[in-house]
């Protein structure tokens, strides 16, 4: 159940016509109806469910960092890459049996945006993954096509592929998705052939902070911007936003409005009014990716029908972690101590992680031959090369000589993510893309992505100064 | 990877042409292909993963129910109610940091079925409602018909209702689904008016163990026939068994073949030569619905389609539950020790409570108003009310005296789950299915099903004694 805001908000917008056949037709199962006559003397031979006192696990438990606000054991710590056995610990105890409230009691600490009008709900995901498939198979039709960045998660294309959907890329800058390209692509809808016969894309799927791969951050201006397009053209927005806690410089964007008072950008579902945003939020960034749990904050009508499509699929994530999740976020550290965890620890740890890796980089490579915008929140930093310099540059694709660089980085022992990876453009079916050494399309993706979350400090010093010397030998070749 | 059996059983068939347009166009993710240059000094920055030094959960543990072989503690605890606390218990201890193999060695525990052919392999799930959605997303386009038993697990027919996937009914007997009957109908498709522009269907889904909701198990020899059938009319058959091991007389089928000198009933994956058989297996009723684990074992290609579609869904079942379960399965029980847990504890348990309520059935129901047949296996007791004993029978529908019987019971404080949510036919738009007090749809659903898995025995007692107070209150009317 949603915490209703403040009586004054507007309701949700009616968006049953966005809804795919799929969507439409999704039904709360009866069965559930039993649960009301749960009550009094009455007793159940009814749901198919074993007795708890039949489980083979007694107990639960985990040592976790500890979110005390006193003393020195939180900060100092995030840097340090071998840190489990210093720090300070505490344990979460989950008992047997039931426990009244503390599950039920998780949903409401997920809570933790605002949105602007009444009628909201949350709704556990798997994961962001899981969560936009599920938005996607009730918003769309096989044939239908979806708003996307240029360069993006190969996992939702992947996703959508085989589903028979479609995706338009739509162009970026260094703050992400641009609202001018979103809106030139929309207004002029139709007026290139290939658009002809298309249907207007009603649904956009974004990462607006510390983007994969790009790495770019919406700015709040660039927030209301998308806003005002999506609210224009009546679009569905799916926000998925992993990385939103791993921003760096909270509370420095002036430009913020109310909800940047936290520091932290305001989200997109906190700019949206109408019930227009599926956000979706993850801890796999920013505790672990095994919890596997998510959670969607959208209108209340989408989280009915998401949940009943989780009760034919999932049915829920993991009980296991749930049940760690609500010990340590409602009982032991709190929503105080979660934001602090994410402030201090989280924070801190990618900011310096990300501030090391640009660092080496400046130190190891020649700037002639690549660079890359200064990455404000996430994991990843998206290094352009300037094959334009390179001596061959003209006499053969682009695409080739990406290949010849990579090849060459693979042979020092440096290993990133070949931008092609994340391209929207249609992949050649003559070309066996599991051989990584011998195959580079689409010419315009001269990027390498590099990722600041995984490597040693010294790593990374090695890992940049490898890939200086891989450029050097390509482009002097 | 599977483990490969005697290289002298043939390989499975070529199931391609049983895909769907979904599950043929699923591709593996390029990204993981950068995995096999991960070796000697390569430095990674790929993969977009937090290093696990980050992670706030320091280790995980978990009291579990002791299955070492000696001493007192195994036997005899199986039927008491509240025995979390005087039971023998070991804790098992899942340390930080990555596990070289653990989890690995978690699927090759979970290979605990031999196909008859050579390259089946297994893939993990949340579930078997997740895997079944798999199954059928993999196999079946919009407008397909699966085969389903008369009586089905309602989630099923609701994955696929919005998938505009369709059912058709195969009629049954005590021991599941009729193998004459799924001939009869396939020999026979075509023949009435609504078959006649529809393809015959290929895909079977069933639930041969201690079926849902009817508790019937198929004998040796019924799922011989079925296997039988399937090769005749070249059929797929999802085999979802999560009660398996829920047997109560495992070795007195004396029918049994190689297989069953197990003790255990030949599951159809062990009958089947061609690899036609997707068999879905889950922790959900034999250790705690919570786990969200749960397992596919089938032909190598359709794993690996699964597989994919994992990776841009679940990605994987939670880590904590899959952790826990390898240190439990792997580690502290092993192989014997889960099938000491699964014959002495899960199977005397299951036994128990179903002689229990029969016996409760007996002492207070009169058997001239209602019957069911004897469950040899899962949690279900299928009780057949006998309307025609009733005074107004024919003088009014089947459905309404069905729909006072309940209402007498809900009045009585009994709850049993109405026949009518296992029905295949279609269900009528204009009645409100959540009024579980005002509708009783299909006159054929003359059927309450109890589950003898959740109440105490002293419940079981009440519940037939309300039960049978409630047939004589709406009988003698």
């Amino acid at each position: 159940m949603s915490i209703a805001g403040p009586s004054q908000l507007p309701m949700a917008k009616d968006f049953s016509s966005f809804l795919s056949l799929e969507g439409a037709s999704r039904k709360k199962s009866p069965l559930k109806g039993l649960l009301r006559f749960m009550k009094g003397d009455m007793v159940s031979l009814g749901g198919g469910l074993p007795h708890p006192s039949n489980f083979p696990f007694y107990s639960l438990s985990s040592d976790i960092a500890s979110m005390k606000p006193v003393g020195q054991n939180v900060k100092n710590v995030a840097v340090v890459n071998e840190k489990a056995a210093s720090v300070s610990s505490e344990n979460v105890f989950v008992p047997h049996g039931p426990q009244p409230g503390k599950v039920e009691n998780l949903s409401s600490a997920l809570q933790m945006h605002r949105p602007k009008y009444q009628d909201w709900d949350v709704v556990l995901s798997a994961g962001n993954t899981d969560g936009f498939a599920k938005a996607v198979s009730m918003l769309c039709n096989r044939g239908d096509q979806i708003l996307v960045e240029e360069w993006t998660y190969p996992a939702a294309l992947e996703m959508m592929d085989p589903l028979g959907i479609r995706h338009v890329p739509v162009g970026m800058d260094g703050e992400g998705m641009s609202a001018v390209a979103l809106k030139d692509l929309l207004d002029n809808w139709g007026s290139i052939p290939e658009q002809a016969n298309e249907a207007k894309p009603r649904v956009v799927y974004l990462i607006p902070t510390g983007q994969n791969p790009t790495g770019a951050t919406m700015s709040v201006q660039r927030r209301k911007d998308i806003i005002k397009v999506a609210k224009e053209h009546d679009l569905i927005l799916i926000e998925d936003d992993p990385y939103y806690y791993l921003q760096f410089f909270i509370g420095e964007d002036k430009s913020a409005d109310n909800e940047t008072q936290s520091g932290w950008m305001p989200t997109l579902l906190s700019l949206d009014t109408d019930g227009r945003v599926i956000r979706l939020d993850t801890f796999s960034k920013t505790l672990a990716p095994g919890c596997r749990v998510g959670y969607m904050s959208m209108n209340a009508r989408f989280c009915t029908i998401v949940q009943s499509h989780n009760e034919v699929t999932i049915q829920q994530p993991s009980g296991f972690s749930q049940g760690l999740l609500a010990e340590m976020l409602v009982s032991n550290w709190g929503q105080e101590g979660y934001k602090r965890y994410l402030t201090e620890k989280v924070r801190t740890e990618y900011f310096n992680r990300s501030q090391h890796l640009q660092a080496c980089f400046r130190k190891h490579v020649n700037p002639r031959f690549a660079s890359f915008i200064e990455p404000t929140a996430g994991m990843f930093v998206w290094i352009k090369i300037h094959v334009d310099q390179h001596p061959r540059y003209g006499t053969m694709p682009d695409s080739a000589l990406m290949l010849e660089l990579f090849n060459k980085c693979v042979e020092n022992n440096v290993l990133m993510v070949p931008g092609w990876q994340f391209s929207c453009k249609p992949k050649p079916s003559n070309l066996d893309l599991s051989d990584l050494l011998g195959c580079w399309f689409d010419d315009e993706a001269t990027y390498l992505r590099a990722t600041f979350s995984y490597a040693t400090f010294e790593q990374m010093d090695q890992a940049m100064t490898r890939f200086g010397e891989s450029l050097e030998a390509v482009f002097s070749a």
